[in-house]
Protein backbone atom coordinates (compact mmCIF):
# COMPACT_ATOMS: atom_id res chain seq x y z
CA UNK A 1 0.00 0.00 0.00
CA UNK A 2 1.74 3.21 -1.54
CA UNK A 3 0.15 5.78 1.06
CA UNK A 4 -3.08 6.74 3.57
CA UNK A 5 -5.44 8.90 2.99
CA UNK A 6 -7.69 10.12 5.53
CA UNK A 7 -11.21 11.71 5.47
CA UNK A 8 -12.39 13.26 8.99
CA UNK A 9 -16.15 13.34 8.63
CA UNK A 10 -16.94 13.68 4.80
CA UNK A 11 -20.34 15.65 4.11
CA UNK A 12 -20.39 15.19 -0.35
CA UNK A 13 -20.76 12.16 -1.88
CA UNK A 14 -18.78 13.42 -4.97
CA UNK A 15 -16.07 13.97 -3.32
CA UNK A 16 -15.79 11.10 -1.35
CA UNK A 17 -16.35 8.84 -4.54
CA UNK A 18 -14.13 10.74 -6.67
CA UNK A 19 -11.84 10.32 -3.79
CA UNK A 20 -12.13 6.74 -3.75
CA UNK A 21 -11.58 6.22 -6.91
CA UNK A 22 -8.13 8.19 -6.67
CA UNK A 23 -7.27 5.69 -3.94
CA UNK A 24 -8.14 2.81 -6.28
CA UNK A 25 -6.48 3.98 -9.02
CA UNK A 26 -2.94 4.70 -6.75
CA UNK A 27 -2.94 1.86 -4.63
CA UNK A 28 -3.95 4.24 -1.64
CA UNK A 29 -6.17 2.84 1.51
CA UNK A 30 -9.26 4.96 2.33
CA UNK A 31 -10.35 5.87 5.90
CA UNK A 32 -13.48 7.34 6.91
CA UNK A 33 -14.24 9.00 10.36
CA UNK A 34 -17.86 9.42 11.31
CA UNK A 35 -20.32 10.92 11.15
CA UNK A 36 -20.67 10.65 6.93
CA UNK A 37 -22.40 13.28 5.21
CA UNK A 38 -24.33 9.77 3.13
CA UNK A 39 -24.50 6.28 2.77
CA UNK A 40 -22.12 3.37 1.97
CA UNK A 41 -25.19 0.99 1.35
CA UNK A 42 -25.45 -1.12 -1.54
CA UNK A 43 -28.22 0.13 -2.97
CA UNK A 44 -26.60 3.70 -2.75
CA UNK A 45 -23.19 2.73 -4.05
CA UNK A 46 -24.83 1.58 -7.00
CA UNK A 47 -26.89 4.53 -7.52
CA UNK A 48 -23.74 6.61 -7.63
CA UNK A 49 -22.44 3.98 -10.32
CA UNK A 50 -19.58 3.58 -7.89
CA UNK A 51 -18.20 0.26 -10.16
CA UNK A 52 -14.79 0.89 -8.15
CA UNK A 53 -16.20 0.59 -5.30
CA UNK A 54 -15.16 -3.18 -4.63
CA UNK A 55 -11.82 -2.61 -5.66
CA UNK A 56 -11.13 -0.03 -2.52
CA UNK A 57 -9.72 -0.65 0.62
CA UNK A 58 -12.07 1.07 3.16
CA UNK A 59 -11.75 1.27 7.27
CA UNK A 60 -14.63 3.37 8.78
CA UNK A 61 -13.84 4.72 12.06
CA UNK A 62 -16.15 5.98 15.30
CA UNK A 63 -14.10 8.49 15.65
CA UNK A 64 -10.35 10.01 14.95
CA UNK A 65 -8.92 8.68 17.93
CA UNK A 66 -9.45 5.17 17.24
CA UNK A 67 -7.57 5.71 13.81
CA UNK A 68 -4.77 7.39 15.75
CA UNK A 69 -4.63 4.74 18.05
CA UNK A 70 -4.64 2.12 15.93
CA UNK A 71 -1.57 3.67 13.83
CA UNK A 72 0.18 5.44 16.88
CA UNK A 73 3.66 4.79 15.12
CA UNK A 74 3.00 6.14 11.90
CA UNK A 75 3.57 9.56 10.33
CA UNK A 76 0.63 11.72 9.98
CA UNK A 77 0.11 14.81 8.42
CA UNK A 78 -2.63 17.35 7.88
CA UNK A 79 -3.84 19.29 5.66
CA UNK A 80 -4.65 22.67 6.83
CA UNK A 81 -5.21 26.31 5.06
CA UNK A 82 -3.37 27.35 8.16
CA UNK A 83 -0.51 25.44 8.22
CA UNK A 84 3.10 26.67 7.63
CA UNK A 85 4.68 24.44 5.34
CA UNK A 86 3.60 23.62 1.67
CA UNK A 87 3.04 20.17 0.52
CA UNK A 88 5.73 19.94 -1.60
CA UNK A 89 7.94 21.02 1.13
CA UNK A 90 7.36 17.52 2.96
CA UNK A 91 9.51 14.27 2.33
CA UNK A 92 7.08 11.96 1.90
CA UNK A 93 7.35 7.75 2.55
CA UNK A 94 5.16 4.64 1.47
CA UNK A 95 2.42 4.40 4.49
CA UNK A 96 2.35 7.92 5.40
CA UNK A 97 -1.23 9.24 6.62
CA UNK A 98 -2.52 12.60 5.04
CA UNK A 99 -5.57 13.62 7.06
CA UNK A 100 -8.24 15.62 5.05
CA UNK A 101 -11.11 17.59 6.83
CA UNK A 102 -14.79 18.16 6.00
CA UNK A 103 -15.41 20.40 3.01
CA UNK A 104 -17.65 23.16 5.16
CA UNK A 105 -15.25 23.63 8.10
CA UNK A 106 -11.82 21.65 7.35
CA UNK A 107 -10.50 19.84 10.16
CA UNK A 108 -11.30 21.01 14.09
CA UNK A 109 -8.67 22.65 16.03
CA UNK A 110 -8.52 19.60 18.46
CA UNK A 111 -6.96 17.71 15.47
CA UNK A 112 -5.04 20.79 13.64
CA UNK A 113 -3.16 21.55 17.13
CA UNK A 114 -2.20 18.05 18.10
CA UNK A 115 0.82 18.17 15.91
CA UNK A 116 1.51 21.82 14.53
CA UNK A 117 4.73 21.11 12.69
CA UNK A 118 2.66 18.36 10.71
CA UNK A 119 0.34 20.47 8.97
CA UNK A 120 0.43 20.97 5.23
CA UNK A 121 -1.39 23.68 3.16
CA UNK A 122 -1.73 24.04 -0.59
CA UNK A 123 -0.42 27.08 -2.32
CA UNK A 124 -3.18 29.64 -3.54
CA UNK A 125 -3.36 33.09 -4.93
CA UNK A 126 -4.83 34.93 -2.27
CA UNK A 127 -8.39 35.69 -3.19
CA UNK A 128 -11.85 36.15 -1.76
CA UNK A 129 -12.84 33.01 -3.43
CA UNK A 130 -13.61 29.66 -0.81
CA UNK A 131 -10.37 26.84 -0.79
CA UNK A 132 -10.08 24.21 -3.95
CA UNK A 133 -12.50 21.45 -4.01
CA UNK A 134 -11.86 18.44 -1.23
CA UNK A 135 -11.02 15.62 -3.79
CA UNK A 136 -9.04 18.23 -6.08
CA UNK A 137 -6.85 19.00 -3.09
CA UNK A 138 -6.07 15.12 -2.21
CA UNK A 139 -5.15 14.15 -5.45
CA UNK A 140 -2.60 17.07 -5.52
CA UNK A 141 -1.02 15.88 -2.30
CA UNK A 142 -1.21 12.24 -2.98
CA UNK A 143 0.43 12.84 -6.10
CA UNK A 144 3.75 14.94 -5.36
CA UNK A 145 3.57 11.87 -2.80
CA UNK A 146 3.76 9.49 -5.23
CA UNK A 147 5.77 11.81 -7.25
CA UNK A 148 8.73 12.25 -4.63
CA UNK A 149 7.98 8.12 -3.86
CA UNK A 150 8.68 7.19 -7.70
CA UNK A 151 4.98 6.47 -8.90
CA UNK A 152 5.35 2.69 -6.81
CA UNK A 153 3.33 -0.13 -8.92
CA UNK A 154 2.23 2.63 -11.07
CA UNK A 155 2.39 3.27 -14.95
CA UNK B 1 -1.05 34.45 -16.28
CA UNK B 2 0.33 30.92 -14.74
CA UNK B 3 -0.98 28.69 -17.29
CA UNK B 4 -4.04 27.98 -19.72
CA UNK B 5 -5.86 25.05 -18.87
CA UNK B 6 -7.83 24.07 -21.86
CA UNK B 7 -11.03 22.11 -22.14
CA UNK B 8 -12.08 20.38 -25.02
CA UNK B 9 -15.77 19.90 -24.98
CA UNK B 10 -16.62 18.90 -21.33
CA UNK B 11 -19.59 17.15 -20.88
CA UNK B 12 -20.04 17.68 -16.76
CA UNK B 13 -21.20 20.52 -15.31
CA UNK B 14 -19.62 20.13 -12.04
CA UNK B 15 -15.97 19.22 -13.39
CA UNK B 16 -15.99 22.25 -15.11
CA UNK B 17 -16.62 24.50 -11.91
CA UNK B 18 -14.17 22.46 -10.10
CA UNK B 19 -11.40 22.98 -12.49
CA UNK B 20 -12.64 27.09 -12.80
CA UNK B 21 -12.12 27.35 -8.99
CA UNK B 22 -8.91 25.75 -9.38
CA UNK B 23 -8.02 28.16 -12.36
CA UNK B 24 -8.99 31.32 -9.74
CA UNK B 25 -7.06 30.16 -7.13
CA UNK B 26 -3.78 29.47 -9.18
CA UNK B 27 -3.55 32.44 -11.50
CA UNK B 28 -4.62 30.08 -14.51
CA UNK B 29 -6.50 31.18 -17.87
CA UNK B 30 -9.70 28.49 -18.60
CA UNK B 31 -10.35 27.69 -22.44
CA UNK B 32 -13.34 25.64 -23.23
CA UNK B 33 -13.85 24.51 -26.61
CA UNK B 34 -17.86 24.05 -27.61
CA UNK B 35 -20.08 22.13 -27.87
CA UNK B 36 -20.52 22.17 -24.18
CA UNK B 37 -22.84 19.87 -21.91
CA UNK B 38 -24.35 22.59 -20.03
CA UNK B 39 -25.44 26.12 -20.05
CA UNK B 40 -23.12 29.02 -18.59
CA UNK B 41 -25.66 30.95 -19.09
CA UNK B 42 -26.79 33.56 -15.80
CA UNK B 43 -29.58 31.52 -14.35
CA UNK B 44 -27.06 28.36 -14.29
CA UNK B 45 -24.45 29.90 -12.71
CA UNK B 46 -26.13 31.37 -10.36
CA UNK B 47 -28.24 28.28 -8.85
CA UNK B 48 -24.82 26.10 -8.95
CA UNK B 49 -23.49 28.13 -6.70
CA UNK B 50 -20.09 29.53 -8.94
CA UNK B 51 -19.82 32.30 -7.04
CA UNK B 52 -16.06 32.54 -8.00
CA UNK B 53 -17.09 32.42 -11.67
CA UNK B 54 -16.94 36.56 -12.12
CA UNK B 55 -12.81 36.24 -11.10
CA UNK B 56 -12.40 33.59 -14.14
CA UNK B 57 -10.60 34.53 -17.03
CA UNK B 58 -12.75 32.74 -19.50
CA UNK B 59 -12.38 32.16 -23.69
CA UNK B 60 -14.93 29.99 -25.25
CA UNK B 61 -13.99 28.74 -28.82
CA UNK B 62 -16.56 27.20 -31.29
CA UNK B 63 -13.43 24.66 -32.35
CA UNK B 64 -10.07 23.13 -31.78
CA UNK B 65 -8.73 25.10 -34.61
CA UNK B 66 -9.72 28.43 -33.43
CA UNK B 67 -8.11 27.90 -30.59
CA UNK B 68 -4.67 26.49 -31.84
CA UNK B 69 -4.79 29.23 -34.70
CA UNK B 70 -5.23 32.41 -32.08
CA UNK B 71 -1.97 31.29 -30.32
CA UNK B 72 0.66 29.30 -33.26
CA UNK B 73 3.59 30.13 -31.08
CA UNK B 74 2.81 28.43 -27.70
CA UNK B 75 3.96 25.35 -26.38
CA UNK B 76 1.09 22.66 -26.19
CA UNK B 77 0.48 19.36 -24.04
CA UNK B 78 -1.96 16.86 -24.21
CA UNK B 79 -3.27 15.35 -21.32
CA UNK B 80 -3.79 11.32 -22.56
CA UNK B 81 -3.55 7.83 -21.25
CA UNK B 82 -1.95 7.15 -23.92
CA UNK B 83 1.25 9.14 -24.16
CA UNK B 84 4.57 7.78 -23.49
CA UNK B 85 5.78 10.74 -21.18
CA UNK B 86 4.70 10.98 -17.92
CA UNK B 87 3.46 14.51 -16.46
CA UNK B 88 6.26 14.98 -14.12
CA UNK B 89 8.90 14.58 -16.93
CA UNK B 90 7.84 17.40 -18.53
CA UNK B 91 9.39 21.10 -18.21
CA UNK B 92 7.19 23.41 -17.81
CA UNK B 93 6.77 27.03 -18.18
CA UNK B 94 4.56 30.09 -17.62
CA UNK B 95 1.90 30.52 -19.90
CA UNK B 96 2.18 26.95 -21.46
CA UNK B 97 -1.33 24.86 -22.84
CA UNK B 98 -2.40 21.97 -21.53
CA UNK B 99 -5.28 20.62 -23.26
CA UNK B 100 -8.08 18.05 -21.83
CA UNK B 101 -10.42 15.78 -23.62
CA UNK B 102 -13.81 15.22 -22.67
CA UNK B 103 -14.74 12.98 -20.25
CA UNK B 104 -16.18 10.02 -22.01
CA UNK B 105 -14.00 9.61 -24.87
CA UNK B 106 -10.48 11.83 -24.14
CA UNK B 107 -8.87 13.81 -27.06
CA UNK B 108 -9.94 12.30 -30.13
CA UNK B 109 -7.51 11.04 -32.67
CA UNK B 110 -7.06 14.20 -34.62
CA UNK B 111 -5.50 16.86 -31.99
CA UNK B 112 -4.04 13.47 -30.08
CA UNK B 113 -1.53 12.39 -33.00
CA UNK B 114 -1.18 16.37 -34.14
CA UNK B 115 1.92 16.21 -31.89
CA UNK B 116 2.69 12.84 -30.38
CA UNK B 117 5.47 14.30 -28.33
CA UNK B 118 3.67 16.64 -26.93
CA UNK B 119 1.19 13.89 -24.79
CA UNK B 120 1.46 13.61 -21.07
CA UNK B 121 -0.15 10.88 -19.01
CA UNK B 122 -0.61 10.33 -15.40
CA UNK B 123 0.80 7.37 -13.61
CA UNK B 124 -2.06 4.48 -12.49
CA UNK B 125 -2.03 1.74 -11.47
CA UNK B 126 -3.04 -1.07 -13.81
CA UNK B 127 -7.01 -1.86 -13.03
CA UNK B 128 -10.12 -2.49 -14.64
CA UNK B 129 -11.03 0.93 -13.16
CA UNK B 130 -11.77 3.82 -15.33
CA UNK B 131 -9.59 6.73 -15.26
CA UNK B 132 -9.22 9.65 -12.53
CA UNK B 133 -11.79 12.29 -12.40
CA UNK B 134 -11.49 15.14 -14.51
CA UNK B 135 -11.13 17.56 -12.77
CA UNK B 136 -8.55 15.76 -10.51
CA UNK B 137 -6.53 15.23 -13.29
CA UNK B 138 -6.30 18.90 -14.51
CA UNK B 139 -5.54 19.57 -11.06
CA UNK B 140 -2.22 17.25 -10.66
CA UNK B 141 -1.12 18.25 -13.89
CA UNK B 142 -1.05 22.29 -13.27
CA UNK B 143 -0.02 21.73 -9.78
CA UNK B 144 3.25 20.12 -11.00
CA UNK B 145 3.89 22.69 -13.72
CA UNK B 146 2.88 25.63 -10.97
CA UNK B 147 5.21 23.78 -8.69
CA UNK B 148 7.92 23.86 -11.23
CA UNK B 149 7.49 27.22 -11.64
CA UNK B 150 8.01 28.06 -7.93
CA UNK B 151 3.98 28.91 -7.33
CA UNK B 152 4.20 32.09 -9.10
CA UNK B 153 2.09 35.07 -6.52
CA UNK B 154 1.01 31.94 -4.72
CA UNK B 155 1.48 31.58 -1.02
Amino acid sequence: MNLNIVLFEPEIPQNTGNIARTCVLTGCKLHLIRPLGFSLDEKHLKRAGLDYWKDLDLTIYDSYDELREKYKDSTFYFSTTHAKNSYHEVNFKPGDFIVFGKESAGLPDRIRESDPESGIRVPMINTTTRSLNLSNTVAIIAYEALRQMDFPNMK
